[in-house]
């Protein structure tokens, strides 16, 4: 593999493989390997298939353990939103992924260097790569430099669902009345702003904004959680 | 927990819980938990979306590992045969798992226990309670003894699909003409059995036989295989 990559990685995350041509052959598209005959080269699709359900275990630990009382639903929902092709597309660019992949020429001339599909294949190859050449451990550590301050930084929160976490914390001892009230709108028709209290019971517990009632209404429940932690 | 239950973990699969309490969790629905309000249980959905994503990766890892040649493709469709509901059922019915769900009532006398889609929520929690207890290693073992045997017994054979693989394994170095040829066939119309040879470049490789036709390709493909192998 390339030097610079080397470095990267060891630099970045330090990860330094063992066997490199694990990372090889994650980095190697069927089309390299096509123009390469009698090389005996192998392409990236088998550890592509262990890297995903290697994300998959480390991502839902993770947000697993995070949120202790966030109920299976949104558990599953957030997952969704941080294994999808679009989350592990621009991880693998801001990891320069793309600049490393060997593809053959008329794939390179098609620009599938910076297809999508082409780097969520090889974000899943690369999680494969470390894990078969040095376990568990590096992939959380990589994924703790990588993806999961994201979660922190607001990637996946349209994911989360404030309203129905709302709901199902405030009646842990029974039922309780959560009301929506539009307290004002204003602005522009295109360009509406809307505010939203919730109450509970009559008392109002959060206040949300958006250019949406629904947004509004989520930003308002996400406040009223801290209420419920 | 129920004794009983303790020791036939530990008699069967050397597993004790060191934390009695995520066992609970992953044997009880929350219809139970609805019965018995203010002792604060917990059901098993979350520790069922962690088991889920640890069997996935238990199960990716073990044919990945198995089976090195095998093209991700036919990865991706063994490990749908053995990551499904009809799988899981059957797995926890063997391991009596049926007997120690705690349930309402409601559920008792609507026949729950028997329910395929709990037994398999059950069986993915218990994945997770083993996991969140005790690490990979005895999810592992436990799926070494209950588990992988079962691809041996063949109990996953429909989904290989020896056809594509042979086409793949005989072609590596090249194209080469891969022809199937009906020997035989007897029998009255209503149970015939077919007898199919494969060649490839005009030798032959392997004869299957079977009550369709394209189950007798796949038997004649399974026994070319070897030669490649």
């Amino acid at each position: 593999m390339d030097a610079a990559f080397d470095k990267e990685l060891a630099d970045n995350y330090g990860i330094k493989f063992h066997d490199e041509s694990l990372l090889d052959e994650a980095f190697t598209q069927a089309s390299f390997v096509n123009e390469h005959p009698g090389h005996h080269l192998r392409f990236y699709e088998r550890i592509e298939f262990l890297g995903d359900a290697v994300y998959e275990l480390v991502v839902s630990e993770y947000i697993f353990k995070r949120y202790p009382e966030l109920p299976q639903g949104q558990l599953t929902r957030l997952r969704a939103a941080m294994v999808n092709e679009q989350s592990f597309s621009s991880f693998a660019r801001e990891c320069h992924f793309d600049r490393y992949i060997r593809l053959g020429h008329g794939e390179e001339k098609a620009n599938a260097r910076n297809r999508d599909s082409l780097l969520c294949d090889i974000f899943e190859s690369f999680i494969g790569a470390v894990y078969l050449d040095q376990g568990m451990q590096p992939v959380i550590r990589f994924c703790e430099k990588v993806i999961f301050p994201k979660l922190d930084a607001g990637w996946f929160d349209e994911f989360f669902d404030h309203k129905t976490e709302l709901q199902e914390k405030a009646q842990v001892n029974g039922p309780v009345a959560i009301e929506y009230h539009l307290l004002d709108e204003n602005g522009p028709e295109n360009h509406r702003r809307f505010k939203i209290s919730v109450t509970i019971d009559g008392k109002e517990y959060g206040v949300g904004t958006g250019h949406s009632k629904k947004n509004a209404e989520q930003g308002a429940a996400k406040q009223a959680l801290k209420y419920f932690k």
